[in-house]
């Protein structure tokens, strides 16, 4: 078969399932294209140190095509998928290309869910891309600043009242980082208040926090959280969201920040697909990955709702997944287009969870490996050594390693910038910049004249 | 006097003159204010190596009350100035609030100009903030990635083709370092054009590059930037910026990205005064920066327009100037509040001219220091060792160095990433991104059956 007619494997995301994937294709004799409309691949477990200004966005965001810069057969292109076609096998970009493949690996990941209440999203943004995290950031860092030049006492506990919806371990890492901002870091920058008895206040509508943990790691993460200040809700319902604060469960809270990592969302390409989905709208596929009815469609990760075929258990929304997932349909493709037409038949995708952490602020957290459960430091030291392994080939991994060796000597944040408010091009006209009365707002400012 | 009468010094803006002033007041028996509407100082001479990817914009940029932490008598406000009555001794924030102050320090920097065009400032950002720094990179970046997907091959030209106007030292050392980007880092990450080949085109109205510096500084400036590639055209003016290119005396130039770094412009508080402003839109002060009839009232840095006590000639626009203006009025307002209605006559500030230097690349620059002029090599790690020197006191110093000591032994950026364009809050709805025809884009996809 002459070079030019090497199967396409397209591949649309490039999160960890999809790098995995192309990475475990390299000596398979097929052309790779990973479409992806960012341009960088993003290390998500670490985005909430973002969020918390102790890493920068460039120490945990990779661009794809330099991971790939030494494996001839793969073609990176940023871009976005407009549409599917399985039947026809090819694609169609939202820049009105038309890209042909002989396979398809859907990884395309899950976006925030907001169970219907999309319109809460303004309010109280999700922690699932780089921008969402600067958003994050702008936002905590605003609130601090905001209190700052309060004079109003309730308009003072709103700006430091925070709220993490859902405790799964995102929300859990957050709600302890955002705690420790205010203690460690910040607390002798400010003059007319304390930071550190700024109000985080972690709410879960199931029963405990970290749900997919065990109940005693359940329990751990609790006390941890609680011990340095947090106030934990759990079988609190969110009622309403709207600028300024948030009901939970009958009780108004007046916050200026409330983030979301409570529920994972369909992707619309998995919609698109025209195939079954599940309740949280990801993908049912078959025991192969695949799409019913379009062997040569894959789909995998958080897009994907399948069951081990050991276990008989479903598999998580997590990056060893995705990756596991990735590996496994690169196998098949690779034995299917060095054998056309004789490769063993397919078999069914098994999971091999190799455990489970999350961070409780500084130097604690809780892990699960097989059967052995551990917290407090040297589940925390565990948890750096993982993730820095895990930043193997990014070159930042001295950079993120300074970083928070820096963040925890020193007990202070290297990355606490407010970006975005202020998109000056040019000079901007003075004047009143949010609209607001100045005389209704007009305090005299009382604070200059009393004691800083 | 009772310590609640101690004088307010209000200070506007935290750049480089905002800063020093502050500095300076630490012992005297003063109330500082410091007010800016970012929350972060800007260490400006690096901006153009966060536009080329060199840099993340936490390395550069720093909050300013860190910088206080430990000076008791400054207090910070991140806020906005809508109005200022010196008569009154108070001015107005845009939040309603109104401040009254002693002494104020008008330290709020220059915007950029573009000579009564302002709407091309959106087709060529400006390097004054970085917002401005990240957008630059934004589109350098992703003129590289159109380019990939691109097969019109004039459209490929305009991808690859980046002007810089107005070549002074950020003009100079943004044109090298795009060069750089393309020869050095990225040009292995492509597979369907060569990186090397993009063209960067720096185009100056005057008769020659770094006006500021001596002709011999300027030809030394400009032979170093074209042996690496950098097409360079003096006396050439710039008669419009559209989207998608530029007019320049008289030759139509297509080009994705061009960066604006010709003009200083007017900052708006300055005409908010009243007072007499130069040309450029500087606020002329009185020998001692004082704004004529309200000796209470400085302005310092770039918004200031003053000659040199000593030497008669203007003062220039740059940092040491803006930090010895500020130490400069620190000391006339820490003797007057020391030794109130007693003070020594205030002297006329005097500029102490320490030498000024451009790089050009990789381990190229020019300097000027005193009688000495130097390039190449020696001026360039004359250049790395002041600039981290200048650091100081900014705990970023190590990531600084280690950041740049990575992108120059291994070729590499670290942090090429496109952010922004996609602020998917929610999963965002399929469809055309940009409103264009699909069908009048549609091409077929054959660069994915050539070779890649």
């Amino acid at each position: 078969m002459a070079p030019q007619h090497e199967p396409v494997v397209m591949i649309v995301g490039g999160g960890f399932g999809g790098i995995a994937a192309a990475q475990a294709l390299a000596k398979a004799p097929v052309r790779v294209v990973v479409v992806d409309r960012q341009n960088h691949h993003l290390f998500q477990p670490l985005l909430y140190q973002v969020a918390t200004s102790v890493l920068s966005a460039s120490n945990i965001a990779f661009p794809i095509r330099r991971i790939f810069r030494n494996q001839a057969n793969v073609h990176v292109f940023n871009a976005e998928v407009a549409s599917i076609d399985c039947a026809a096998k090819s694609l169609r970009l939202t820049d009105g290309n038309v890209a042909p493949f002989d396979y398809l690996v859907l990884a395309a990941g899950a976006g925030s869910s907001y169970f219907g209440h999309d319109e809460w999203a303004q309010f109280a943004p999700g922690m699932k891309t780089l921008e969402d995290a600067t958003l994050i950031r702008d936002r905590i860092l605003r609130a601090f600043e905001d209190a700052e030049g309060e004079t109003d006492p309730a308009a003072m506990r709103a700006h430091l009242t925070f709220v993490v919806v859902g405790a799964g371990p995102t929300g859990v890492e957050l709600a302890g980082a955002i705690k420790e901002l205010g203690v460690d870091s910040i607390a002798r920058d400010y003059r007319r208040f304390d930071a550190a008895g700024a109000r985080v206040i972690l709410v879960e509508a199931g029963e405990r926090l970290l749900p997919s943990f065990t109940p005693e790691s359940s329990r751990a993460a609790r006390e941890a959280l609680e011990r340095i200040g947090v106030e934990v809700r759990v079988g609190a319902r969110v009622t309403d969201v709207f600028d300024g604060g948030v009901d939970v469960s009958g009780e108004r809270i007046m916050a200026d920040t409330v983030v979301w990592s409570a529920g994972v969302g369909a992707n619309p390409l998995g919609r698109a697909l025209g195939a079954e989905l599940d309740r949280s709208g990801r993908v049912v596929v078959e025991p192969d990955c695949s799409v019913k009815g379009f062997p040569n469609v894959f789909v995998i990760g958080d897009m994907a709702s399948i069951r081990c075929a050991k276990t008989g258990q479903p598999v998580p929304g997590v990056a060893p997944a995705a990756m596991q997932m990735g590996t496994f349909v690169a196998g098949i493709i690779a034995r299917e287009a060095s054998s056309p037409g004789a490769a063993p038949p397919r078999e069914a995708f098994r999971y091999h969870d190799k455990g489970s952490m999350a961070t409780i602020g500084r130097a604690k957290a809780v892990a699960e490996v097989g059967k052995l459960r551990f917290s407090g430091l040297p589940a925390w030291l565990a948890w750096l050594l993982i993730h820095l392994v895990l930043l193997v080939g990014f070159h930042n991994r001295v950079l993120v390693f300074l970083s928070w060796a820096f963040a925890y000597v020193s007990f202070t944040k290297g990355s606490r910038i407010i970006t975005g408010d202020i998109p000056s091009r040019i000079v901007r006209p003075l004047g009143n910049r949010d609209g607001n009365d100045p005389a209704e707002r007009a305090r005299s400012m009382a604070l200059l004249k009393g004691r800083m």
